[in-house]
Parts: C-alpha cells; sequence; structure tokens
C-alpha cells in the first residue's frame, strides 16, 4: 500500500459494471484478474471489454486495443483472482446475502494489505462485511453506470473500515483516472442517489399534479439545468450565480428553497397509477422494442461528451 | 399571430438578461427595439451584445455578428420599443413593483394582438398583470441565464393569459432556437426551480451534518449526474436505466427514493452558521477577486458545450 498506485487488481463479478472496472483498471496499465461465478459470463467476458474498447477507440478515447485487452485474464476460481492483487472490486447482484457470501470468501483469501471495494449502489458496507475476514480492508467504491465513462466513485468506508484506506484509495482512483469522492459515514443511498432522488422525487411530483408533461421535465433538465452540471457541481454553480458568491445567493434564494422543500413535507411515494401514466408517456415516446437502440444511443452520447470535456483546456 | 414566427420584438430592461434575449431574437433575423429605464444600461447595449456576439463567433456558434447587431435599435423610450412589435420579453428588476409598473405601462401601449413574456424566475404573472390593460396577453417566459447560451424557456400562463397565446409562443420560442416547456399552472419557483432547490436543499444538508465536503458534493454532479443530465432528463435517464423501461426502474429504486424523501421531512433554513461555512470552503477554492474571471470560464465552457451538443447527429 505504498503510494497511491497499484500493479493488479481483480474484478469480482465480471457482468456490466464488473467488466466496465476492468477496462478502467487496465488502460491504466494495471494488471486485471477477472472472476465471474456464471460461466457463460467469463466465456464472453473478454469479447464484451473488447467491443466497449472497440466504440472508445472510435469516439478517440483509447488507443491500443490489443494491449489493454492483453492486461486482463479471465479466471475460473475467486483464489486465483483475489489471492495476490493489490485490489479486488466486487460487483456481484445487489442483495444482501449475495454480497455477504463473497465478502467473506474474498475476505480469507487476500493479502493481509489488500482492499476490497464494492459497487454497492445502495447497501452498506457494513450490511455485509461484519463477519468478514479482514473486514478493516472492506468498503464501498459505488460508481456510475458505465464507470469506463462515468468517472464518479463515492468512496464509503463501514465503522470498521481502516481509514487510512480512503486517502489510500482517492489516490488510487484518481491515478485510474476516476474522480472519488469521500462519504465520511454511512448513509441511505450515499449522495449520488440521494440527490438524485430528491430530483426525481420533485420531478414525478410535479408530473402527478399535472404541472408539465414528462417530457417538459426532461426538457427542464437537458436543455436547462444539466448543461452547467456537467462542468460544474450545485454549489460551484450558485457561487457564480449572483455577484457577491455562494453566501450571497443562499441568503437571496434559500427562503425560496426553504419553503419549496417545507410544500413536500409529506412525500408521496410513486402510487401503480402514476407509474402507470409515466409508462405509458415514455412508451408513446419511445417503443419499448427500442430501449436497447436508445440505450446504445446514450453511450454514443457519453463516450461523445467525454472526449468533449478532454478537449477543454484544464482548469 | 399567424403561425409561429413573429417580425419584430421588444426587449424591455436591457440588462443582462435583456440584452441575451436581444441576441436570441436578433440571430433567428427578428428586428428587435431594446429599452432600458436606465440611460447607462441604454448606451452600453449595443457593445455588450457586441462583444458577446463576437465571443460565440470565436466559439464557432454564430456567423455574421455585424449582420445580427444590425437588426437591434436602442430606443430612449418604452412607446417605440413596444408600440407596434409582435412580441416583448420583459426583463426588468426582479421586484413586484417594477414588475406591475412596467406591465402596466407595457399593456397600455401594444397592439391588441401582440404577446408579453416576463423572464421573472420567481415571481408569477398573476402577481404583477392583475390590473393590467390587456392583461389576457401576458404570461411567464422565464430563460435560464444566459438564455443565448442556454435554451430552456418555461412559459408559465396567469389564471386570465389567453390558452392560444401558449401553443403559438412555444412555437416561436421553437423557432428562434431555444427550448420551452410549458409548465400548465403558475406553482412557487416553477420548475427550473423547483428541481434545482430540491437538488441544493439535499446538499445543503448533507454538507451541514458532515457527510461530504463542498467540493466532493460539486464532484457528484460535475463527475457524475451532470453528464448523462446534459443531454437527457430525470425521466428518459431512468428509462434507460433499467432493463423494462421506466417503470421497471419506479418499482424497483421508488421505494429507496421515498424513504430517502422522509428523511427530510423537516427541512431545514440554512442558517447563518452553514452559509459561513459554505463561504469559506468555497473562498478557499477560488478566491473573492476571482469570481468574475471563474465566471467567464464558465461561459466558455458553456460556448464550448453548446457547440458540442450541435456537432451531435440529431436523434
Amino acid at each position: 500500500m505504498a503510494g497511491s498506485s497499484i500493479g493488479s487488481a481483480a474484478v469480482v463479478g465480471a457482468g456490466l459494471v464488473g467488466s466496465a472496472w476492468a477496462i478502467v483498471f487496465a488502460r491504466a496499465g494495471v494488471t486485471v484478474r477477472a472472476f465471474d461465478a456464471s460461466e457463460d459470463i467469463r466465456r464472453t467476458t473478454v469479447v464484451r471489454i473488447r467491443a466497449s474498447l472497440e466504440d472508445m477507440a472510435k469516439a478517440g478515447l483509447v488507443d491500443g486495443v490489443d494491449a489493454i485487452c492483453s492486461r486482463v485474464t479471465v479466471v475460473d476460481d475467486l483464489r486465483a483472482a483475489v489471492s495476490d492483487v493489490d485490489y479486488v472490486q466486487e460487483s456481484v447482484f445487489e442483495r444482501v446475502e449475495e454480497k455477504r457470501g463473497v465478502s467473506e470468501a474474498i475476505g480469507a483469501l487476500i493479502r493481509d494489505d489488500a482492499v476490497v471495494g464494492s459497487s454497492s449502489s445502495g447497501i452498506p458496507a457494513s450490511a455485509f462485511t461484519e463477519h468478514a475476514p479482514r473486514r478493516e480492508r472492506f468498503l464501498i467504491a459505488h460508481p456510475v453506470n458505465p464507470p469506463h465513462l462515468v468517472p464518479l466513485v463515492e468512496l464509503v468506508p463501514a465503522p470498521w473500515t481502516d481509514p487510512a484506506i480512503l486517502p489510500w484509495l482517492r489516490g488510487v482512483m484518481q491515478w485510474v483516472g476516476q474522480a472519488p469522492i469521500v462519504v465520511n459515514r454511512e448513509i441511505e443511498g450515499f449522495i449520488l442517489n440521494r440527490l438524485q432522488g430528491v430530483l426525481l422525487m420533485e420531478a414525478w411530483a410535479l408530473f402527478e399534479d399535472g404541472y408539465a408533461s414528462v417530457a417538459d421535465i426532461d426538457l427542464c433538465v437537458s436543455q436547462g439545468l444539466g448543461l452547467r452540471w456537467s462542468f460544474m457541481g450545485p454549489f460551484e454553480t450558485i457561487d457564480l450565480n449572483a455577484p457577491g458568491g455562494v453566501d450571497d445567493y443562499a441568503r437571496r434564494l434559500g427562503p425560496l428553497y426553504h419553503s419549496i422543500a417545507q410544500s413536500r413535507a409529506n412525500p408521496r411515494p410513486w402510487s401503480p397509477e402514476l407509474i402507470e401514466r409515466a409508462r405509458s408517456e415514455r412508451r408513446a415516446a419511445l417503443a419499448q422494442e427500442k430501449l436497447p437502440e436508445r440505450s446504445a444511443w446514450r453511450d454514443r452520447r457519453l463516450m461523445a461528451l467525454v472526449a468533449h470535456r478532454r478537449s477543454q483546456p484544464s482548469e
């Protein structure tokens, strides 16, 4: 654990998220061992990684697809994957029993100085690492999907995580090209899904009450709020939105936002009828069978956006 | 009011927002008359418009700066600005008395078939047009700052707005290159600031409770959530984020988001101490005197992003 770089990493769970992590590590020069309990997934891992890398090469995001692929080895047991690596990224199915089982198995096999990050998007590490061997080496390293295109990673320790791991893993994640943040202690939804969640709750409530269509609420973000948020966070946005900075803005607009929040003090769950109305509007805009095609469009747009961001002078 | 295009527009209030609106209309070929009650602002309007257009030309966003500027005439009384135009965009200082006074003056001067949109970001039209002559011709047309770069416009009718104006103005705004949405009836904060507000309230609460720094919460958006939101809204994002679409996603994750919302059922105002903590962190990252320079950086990034978005194949 000297310095914030790693020579080897294991990817445990090699589906969509795990194979994207393999790309993240391999493109940074790290030797990757990938394991999945499913033989079907193991057999297709390298093909899927190569296809993603070729798409990225077309978008100008990587060179040397062959060299990157050559750093990834798929292995057929967990021990071969994790027993001698510096870092393990666990991305198995998000169910607490599954996370618990694999964490206990990993903890028994790793080196004393290895670190294990879980891709869990909602279950905190304390819920599945309590009885794992070397539990102080485990924490959450929650990516945004897909991590080879969206850099954010939330690092969230369990109460027993060795505090020295946080600055180290933050450094490693930066070194491989991700954008890590530290969530100081566990909270439901961590930070990313809480921020997404409150915006979604308001969007659904406005739709439910007939203020606007799903399509118009979407435009409000994709043609409005989302432009600045693609290169600045919400605090910097408001810091630049009042002559005196963030405190000037907060004094002027804090009361409005507090009043809006009070109007939602009794949040409503999304009812089956409401979900059906949203479904019906979305399916009129995009047929069910076109979802995969549109997801491929989203990935191309993301790749083009990442290339655009890289073209901008560093700040 | 035949067809969704206009030949002439007046801009009333020619500060930052008003002069950006002059650019929006003039670049679409519309003849613009600009008026501001301040002689200082009137004297600098054309210079400021030209400087913005030259920046945009450098970013590849407009051609023919001279031709666009030649369509804008600054006039020195309100009557000359509004008496014979198809559309009036009012952008005076956001105080209800000021909005009321200018709306009553405009209503007395316009043609019967003209339409008046107010740039008001929070005060609803019913609060200042009730006693205006031709009050059925008034509504909110709230832009994002600056409207010549960020296309969203919220159209919000007062209870007495002629309903035929909404589809017409939506068409006009699309024709000049903006992205209008219709908010079916008045609500505090309209839609854009409600969505921004709920995300800000959560961000401030997480910061207050010590979960993360201002800088890390900002990264959560600028390196995570904001990437997809710069080309897709929140509903489309979740529609593509579960195999079965939006309803599948809502059934899986609705309970988590409802639970997060319930944890904020008692929203706290931003206290002076909290504002001071955020100010102190932002000012350590960016000195007060660097705010204007950083705002210029934001505008360059926005221009580059707009150019990037235009380069993408249409959907």
